[in-house]
């Protein structure tokens, strides 16, 4: 498939993905009254239904990355190649800031932005990489049992963890560096973005190291259970 | 298959559909105790649910339109006639009245009212002609790439898309134009009306330009990942 | 199939609808702080998800109609005899009152109490006659339309109609006889049920009157969309 | 398959089960401002999505227990060996304790704590009882008349029990067992952890009892409606 279709998939698909991500976190805490619990209700449930959405749009167009990890993981299974992967990275950067800017255009505040939102400690690390970890087991092993449902799983994983880790689980690096171009409720400190990319960079390894072995050991299951 | 009838799946799914829009707002904000970000909550879940529930019974009937843009996209992809496509939108807009009627008509609220609710302003316009742009490559993409997921897609965007966009993303002039005749949480200025219509316009073209180019360039996927 | 396996099946699912129909109600009052949005946002929920979940499994014994007006339908529509509807008819009003007392035992209340809360007047049963009509349609076209998705839609539905009508969709005269029976949340008063049971019945016979008219013109779709 | 494959799949699902079942509630909590019922809302619907994905993820692989009534209810049923079940009972229990420690882990707190909410009585006896007994029906049923969706239909399941049960439906030994060990929103006091898993266990029992007894009356549905 073309090169160029992929990308312009990745494009649209990554921005909307941070225009949703950063827009209902604008919109959460403007009508929560201080309720923070509602504002990450709102916030986790509109990025899972978009999630759902792109990957179901984008999947057979570019495989709907949408994250440079994602990318890194079928590099390693060869199932991009290295040019191919480069420019997929390049636009996913690219597509979440301006995913963000997108946001905040929408909400009438300025394009560009810090974050300041402290996000950082072993114990947010911890997260990131469980978050990560658990995110490409979801992609690999439910692309191998049931591959139609794979929307529907990673937009359920991402909604379960932004509640069970202490990051709000953003397990993407794209999605981390854009976030740190925003003051509001989804930001994070600039100088916070390199330890979350370290700790979703291992836990993805680690996911697809579970991935391998467990495939090691298991035969395919009939394609009727899928 | 025979106008009529399409016409009348056209007109109940529509008014269900507004219905279901302005009832649940208006219960919403009566159980809230002020707090919009629940109301908006139940609001848009409500409103997904029942669209996800109308595609469904009234696709296989009449296509599930209930929407202006989306009648002009078909009219302009070819899978409509002038005739069949003007009959469709009289009755869409007459629904749609009929619907928020019948929602103050539970509610014991005055049948028509004018709506109070100012929505106007560049952000506003950016967030109408996004939320459309996202309703069409939606329903494009995901009518070649799972056409028996429609439903499911176009209820998810719409849920993400109350929360990412400033405007709630009406996404529908029929919608648009009913909702100017409420007071209620779901309402809009009468005078606002104009300039989302042209942004919703303008949003779905620029979608429907998006999904032709990405068939251009990109084969259909095989059948056995729909 | 052998009577009684059908009616323990239609014992357990109404039994079980109950029970988490009012005993959502008191957890959601019992935790939301007098918010009744997040009351109704639970209640409605976990409503839906239980009938999706008794659908799939008492659909194939069964038909999981848990109702006596979808009962009172099929057998308009001949698929069931005089002798089963009237048993299925008595076993859904004896589950749905022991549904009910099921979850005052769980939550420690006295077993059999009178409701208390007022639901009367024209715009309730309109709400009724409307939340009876739509999940007529909703059984009726999506059995014809998509089987297999019968028990999401009627689950989707339910939740929207929680919200989009002023009486909370009742919808079904065995379970607004047994809620007569709470003083909690989802209560209604003894002498209020005549009215929504006539409202409910007469929704009823319209949304089979447009359904039946809707199958007079339109011809089956392909299997392929199911 | 291989055994340590199994358990290894086992290990994995209920440990990320209990860390999504406790983080999602501590942070639900940290979020709430003292409103239990979103805090419930949010780990009801993170528990949720975390059971639907890996169910999918690894029900293939080990049939995806996480809980020693299911191994039990298997081995009854004979799919099981003596020697496998008790490896799948000690991993789970193992595993679920590792779960609750990496939730304290991400969220700072203490690794190994003693629960301090008291649960017991008859009506969290009977709640527990009822919300086993419903799991195992889903099982059971769900698995002869739509095993596709058994993920979705467990997890739809455990969503709505969280609510309409007194006790939020444990239905696990292990996962009661580990939930001892954090005095956070999903704990329960050491001494409350037999009454529950005694009361699970007689509730599976005669789910299993009731799924029996629904098989011998009732032909298997044609596969055409799974």
């Amino acid at each position: 498939m073309n090169l160029w279709c992929k990308l312009l998939a990745e494009f649209i698909g990554t921005s909307l993905l941070l225009a949703s991500v950063v827009g209902s976190g604008i919109m959460g805490v403007a009508l929560a009254n201080g309720n923070n619990a509602i504002a990450l209700l709102a916030n986790a449930a509109a990025t899972a239904c978009v999630l759902y959405v792109l990957i179901e749009l984008f999947g057979p167009i570019s495989g709907a990355h949408f994250n440079p990890v994602v990318t890194l993981v079928m590099r390693m299974h060869g199932e991009i190649g290295n040019r191919d992967a480069l420019a997929y990275v390049v636009v996913q950067l690219v597509a979440a800031v301006a995913g963000v800017m997108l946001a905040h255009l929408m909400f009438s505040l300025p394009l560009i932005q810090l974050g300041i939102h402290v996000r950082a400690g072993l114990p947010q690390w911890i997260s990131e990489g469980v978050a990560t970890f658990g995110l490409m087991l979801t992609i690999l092993l439910g692309r191998r049992h049931r591959p139609a449902a794979v929307p529907a799983l990673v937009a359920s994983y991402i909604f379960a963890a932004y509640w069970f880790t202490a990051s709000t689980s953003f397990a993407n690096p794209a999605v981390t560096l854009a976030r740190a171009l925003t003051q509001t409720f989804a930001g994070i400190r600039p100088q916070d973005v390199t330890g979350f990319v370290i700790a979703q960079i291992s836990g993805a390894v680690l996911g697809y190291a579970v991935a391998v072995a467990l495939r090691v050991f298991a035969p395919s299951p009939s394609p009727a259970t899928t």
